[in-house]
């Protein structure tokens, strides 16, 4: 165990160095618009402005999560709940659709609208950081809002005959059209994410039907989004919740961001990071809802090891991007937030499951990370590497890049190697 | 044709004398409570009042739809109009929970509270009351308490998980136990009052959200709730659809009435009368969804069919209590409910599906209602008869029976044959 202290010293250090001094730091320089308020997120592989300055939902509210999470960690540096304030000011009064009621996905720098389009994905973002918000600030505004949308969530995106939820709607709350528009599918990822606002929901309020939702949507992924037998989470779903060819649905990061890199095709692939991710957020959210301590281990350990077994580089750390349910990866690059969740989820797994190859898999993707991923001088991550480490993009922030992996990856790590050491 | 027409004319002639000068005249005489507002709907085998002067949602919003769907039949009437309102303001000083949201089960007759109960069944009434009531007043004050109760219901009542409704729950809209309180149970007939109060709701907001829970609840009940192998309708559900047997579930008339009377036992009973009553009201949902004439002809063709093969009297006329799928019925005794929806429904079919058999059953029930249900001095139906039209319940009214199914019956039966006079 002595070697396995000494790493937990070392990352620890490190970790909290990076977040402090790093992360902390880059966006608090970088990430305030002085001029109009909410945040700047989009920086070159510099660090400098690359002249995006639209404001998308999605960025907005991860930075609002961001600075709130940062203050309740360290209640000390005050101006984060300034920083954090801000940008909910800016939120409500330019996102908020005070025709229909909801937020928008998209507004120009100063506030004006661009698309008022109503995504589940951005509503549910919005409920997860004003949360985090209101447990910073006890802002009764904001929980006014949060309350407000989930009651929006509730009346216009569950699909009543058949369970879960609608995904994609236009900006009267109508459902969007079949194909690209996506009005016809359901999503893991969306459903995770609704279930990552839910449990934030339910720390705050602790209210029946929060916590009624919050089962639901855990159950809806449980026994319809993830393959059992081979660990793994799907993709896209037609309405019944069948499996179907994952596209590029319009506003998404996939359909936004130009790259050369290979889009999924195939129906089953799954992604490894975002499986992992799967498997914290479902402890923490059983922990929300005052579960007994290891309820969901058996797919928890599944969608750990899946990725261990399938996406994980050996060689130098790290996991891969892409890959089918029971056989090698597909797309070997790798990508940043993958490599920021899987930290957070090898260091959850190696907590309940006591297996210390989760944490050989954090200690090893940490290096990589720290190696290849951050660069030190700015304090944040490029967005996207090749399996060696060398940067295929190399955006410090872009539109659905800012401080909400990263920043909650190292506020995790950090608490949870501290809760370690206490430990052993 | 001559005797069809014969027999339009004869039945017109009695079904709108029935309604003008008895039904109208015995609730207006008897049902108005003068003394705290609302209605009374308790009255004896002579029309005397039994005494129960407690107020139900159910009977309570069932006056309202009256009054209100009366009066507009007959706008000269203005009384009716002022007949509705009075037991809107009421209803809604006395039923609204103003800590909670939604409607009361069951207050005293001066409107002190009883019983908070949130049950789906009264909700959906309340809906479709107060909907009727703005189509007759315009009423904007009673649209938004539809608004909410419909929000409401989205927020509280949805199985976001199965799909369909919860339809049990307490006063703080968490769900009830399972068991007889049936928190954990679905059923036909709640879920086809929901699509009978969205229908209304739809006709008077057109809203997309109205229509769009309107056709999930309709496929909810043609996916779910109906065997269509025999054409008949289910009766109670686990949450996840199963079909289970059926018990007395608290706060439901079957668990309050204490009569004599057979309790279904077996899983699979199945209503005639309610069987023909969800086909006409699933033709006007779709009617009020803009949907092709006859589109449910198929299901409607069955579920009449059914009725017509197992639960017809053709040597009296009118429909049994209940039976099995595909046998004879079980339980012989004729309901005064079932007898006044099977008319509408028979009529409905017969328009849809033109074969005269549906307006012999139609006749045929009739001439029994008439000389047995009916007491023409009274102006009202009794409540149950044995199969050869003898007395066993005589109440005119009680918590569950005042003017909704007679009323409705008539309304629907005259306007319906006066549509077939012209057109033959």
């Amino acid at each position: 165990m002595d070697n396995l202290k000494q790493c937990i010293e070392e990352t620890l250090s490190e970790i909290k160095n990076h977040l402090e001094n790093g992360i902390i730091g880059f966006w608090q320089k970088n990430g305030i618009d002085e001029e109009y308020g909410g945040y700047l997120t989009c920086f070159d592989n510099e660090g400098e402005p690359s002249g995006d300055t639209d404001k998308y939902i999605v960025t907005q509210t991860r930075m609002i999560w961001g600075f709130s999470a940062l203050y309740n960690q360290y209640p000390e540096k005050k101006e984060l709940l300034q920083q954090a304030k801000q940008g909910v000011e800016f939120f409500i009064r330019y996102f908020w659709d005070n025709e229909n009621g909801g937020w928008f996905w998209k507004v120009k720098g100063d506030g004006a609208t661009i698309d008022k389009g109503k995504v589940v994905y951005g509503q549910s973002f919005a409920i997860y950081a004003l949360s985090e918000y209101v447990k910073a600030s006890g802002d009764s505004l904001a929980l006014e809002y949060v309350e407000k949308t989930f009651d929006l969530l509730q009346k216009y995106c569950v699909d009543t005959l058949r369970g879960g939820y609608y995904e994609n709607l236009e900006p009267d709350w109508s459902l969007s059209e079949p194909g690209f528009a996506a009005g016809d599918r359901k999503s893991l990822d969306i459903h995770m994410h609704i279930m990552e606002a839910y449990t934030t929901l339910v720390q705050i309020t602790g209210k029946e039907i929060h916590k009624r939702r919050l089962q639901e949507v855990i159950d809806i992924i449980l026994k319809k989004m993830v393959n059992h037998e081979h660990g793994c989470g799907l993709n896209q779903f037609d309405l019944d919740f069948n499996p179907i060819p994952a596209i590029n649905i319009r506003r998404t990061w996939n359909a936004e961001r130009a790259t050369g890199e290979t889009i999924e095709i195939p129906t089953d692939t799954t992604s490894y990071g975002h499986n992992v991710e799967l498997a914290w957020l479902l402890d923490r959210a059983a922990e929300a809802l005052g579960k007994p301590f290891g309820i969901y281990n058996e797919i928890v350990q599944k969608l750990v090891d899946h990725s261990l077994k399938y996406g994980f580089d050996y060689l130098l750390g790290g996991v891969y991007r892409d890959g089918t349910h029971n056989g090698p990866a597909l797309v070997y690059d790798k990508e940043w937030w993958q490599n920021a969740e899987v930290l957070i989820g090898y260091l959850d797994a190696f907590e309940r499951l006591e297996d210390e190859k989760y944490f050989n898999a954090f200690y090893k993707t940490w290096k990589f990370d720290y190696k290849y991923f951050i660069d030190e001088n700015l304090g944040e991550w490029h967005q996207l590497l090749d399996k060696e480490g060398n940067v295929i993009v190399g955006d410090i922030g872009n539109p659905w890049k800012a401080i909400y992996h990263t920043g909650r990856s190292m506020l995790e790590c950090s608490n949870r190697l501290q809760k370690l050491r206490s430990r052993i």
